[in-house]
């Protein structure tokens, strides 16, 4: 197969595979180079693929198989061989796709890769990213929710493979980190957090770090990295997404008020479009479990056919970087300039 | 003095003692018969006061010295007294005044509260508040800053507090509690997590406790209040004020984006009003370090009158209300409970 082929988990998330085959389509129109190994199961997958006219484009592996949303990943880990998860994950294993995509349950996922793909050398723990709108773009924001606590050592782990993620999808040369914090002054936080922020100082890690940043400066873009322990960064982006959805529907309301609300709303239907679309979490689907030896993007298990697009943009996008070999370097340096502290301070 | 005296650091805040005295105005209208300690330079109140006609409501108490917004609190500490923060937390301990209210310097407050309020008994840390708005109304966030960390006790103790205080302000009979967590299954989050859900699953404590809940459930206005140590509190109200302000900048951009948007947003400005309304931070403003012997209410430095007005409203609810007994009772009964799972392992 050609290094243009995304491997499928055509069964995860809510509305499989309906959504996933309709996203494959939206994705085709800017990508019509790329094939697709499409696992599932052969009935179901069959007629769907052809009254899309994707069959020349997908070759299904059938999955007799599927991981359940609700699943505990040790659970899901024993009945893994047979589901179409486990194959997708499998196919980039083999070498025969450049990155798998699922929209199902995100802990087995999780568990299948790092158990599948195995970690890249000098990766103690993988790190899950998002991408999180911001007022000049996005930026991309790890740990969330890989590992509940993170060490120093694990969060410089963490700025390294997030600033290599965010060049390769951003095209950003330098990509600036920020390490999340209460305050911004060099004082706050606890000792991790001043540790972690001594040790990405370092000019021979050569990244650039912009030192610690709050809650609010994430959306207002304040770095292209945003580095915390996978509980922090799971609630700040769960307590976001509840926010956005409460001025969404406050926004509603507004424009629904009475009559003459609704007439400026149809005026205002221009600029309300544009609103619509950038408040569209479809956007900024995706997210990677960086750190292994693949790649795997988690597309959102309720995510819509354009979601799906933007979660395959993603995964041909990083399939075809190379900011794996990039991860590998800056660990090196990390380990190198660690152990030449170690040896000054001995 | 009577009851319904409030204590006022007149010189804290960003644009004191304007905005501070406008603030008190507003909330006359509502409260006509309360006093206030005015702490701050003499010359500069006296006409400040009597210009807004509020010479019979006010005695100036004159500090000569204030506190500086960038002043960290151990170095406050060492020339707290003779500032009008220090006054106005001394009004409540002498018991001139039933609370106070500043809009200075956080650390400092909160050092100042604790050193001249001193603790409650079974208070082992006292956790600041937050008011965070929801789809249903608003709810109380707590820990949000005042301790880095917390263990399964103070977890407890920090949902016995918040429990009282959102009676005490929402007059809620029950008021519902959850922890937050990165997932609302029982065997989510770490060991602290699960420890401090099974102890306040105890029905001795009378709580109305939900389990756990996630970022978003805040917003959804899924409990009363929400409980976790002050760094994720803090984080997550910080992400969700960023994601309010970026999603107000889209609202805006979308309602300027042409002649035809911009004549839209003139015939729903009804609506636009009420939205405005419902995004203003003054409608929330307000946090009390809960577990001293007295009320200390900290409005936000950058809050304009009506925002001052909001934090006077909740520093004479407080000071009317009896929740330092319920919080004191609780404590009492958790401590009780604990006695007795403590024998009953033995």
């Amino acid at each position: 197969m050609s290094s243009l082929t995304l491997s499928i988990d055509a069964m995860g998330g809510d509305n499989s595979p309906t959504v996933i085959l309709d996203g494959m389509k939206i994705f085709l129109q800017d990508h019509p180079d790329v094939k697709f190994l499409v696992h599932g199961k052969q009935d179901i997958l069959a007629p769907e693929i052809q009254s899309r006219g994707l069959d020349n484009v997908c070759k299904i592996i059938h999955q007799e198989s599927m991981v359940s949303m609700s699943a505990k990943p040790a659970s899901a880990l024993r009945k893994a061989k047979g589901t179409s998860m486990w194959g997708a994950v499998e196919s980039v294993k083999k070498g025969d796709a450049v990155a798998a995509v699922s929209a199902g349950n995100t802990g087995a996922l999780m568990a299948f890769s790092m158990l599948a793909l195995r970690k890249m050398k000098g990766v103690y723990r993988p790190a899950m990213t998002a991408l999180w709108p911001t007022i000049n773009g996005r930026c991309v924001v790890l740990d969330i929710g890989a590992n509940l606590e993170a060490d120093a050592d694990q969060l410089v782990s963490f700025s390294i493979m997030g600033e290599a993620y965010a060049r390769a999808i951003t095209g950003k040369k330098r990509p600036t980190i920020g390490l999340l914090n209460i305050g911004s002054e060099d004082d706050k936080g606890g000792d991790t957090l001043r540790r972690a922020a001594d040790l990405l100082s370092d000019p021979d890690l050569g990244l650039d770090f912009r030192g610690f940043i709050e809650g609010n400066d994430i959306s207002m873009g304040k770095v292209d990295v945003v580095v915390t322990d996978g509980f922090t960064g799971n609630v700040a982006l769960k307590a976001a997404e509840g926010t956005a959805y409460l001025v969404a529907s406050y926004v509603k309301d507004a424009l629904t008020e009475n009559w003459l609300s609704k007439l400026g709303a149809v005026f205002a239907s221009a600029g309300l479009r544009k609103l619509k679309d950038k408040m569209n979490p479809s956007r900024v689907n995706g997210g990677v479990l960086l750190g292994l030896k693949g790649v795997v993007v988690k597309s959102h298990g309720g995510s819509d056919a354009e979601g799906m697009a933007s979660a395959l943009t993603l995964a041909v996008n990083l399939g075809a970087s190379n900011y794996r070999e990039e991860i590998s370097d800056g660990l090196l340096r990390f380990q190198d300039s660690s152990s030449v502290s170690e040896l000054a301070a001995e």
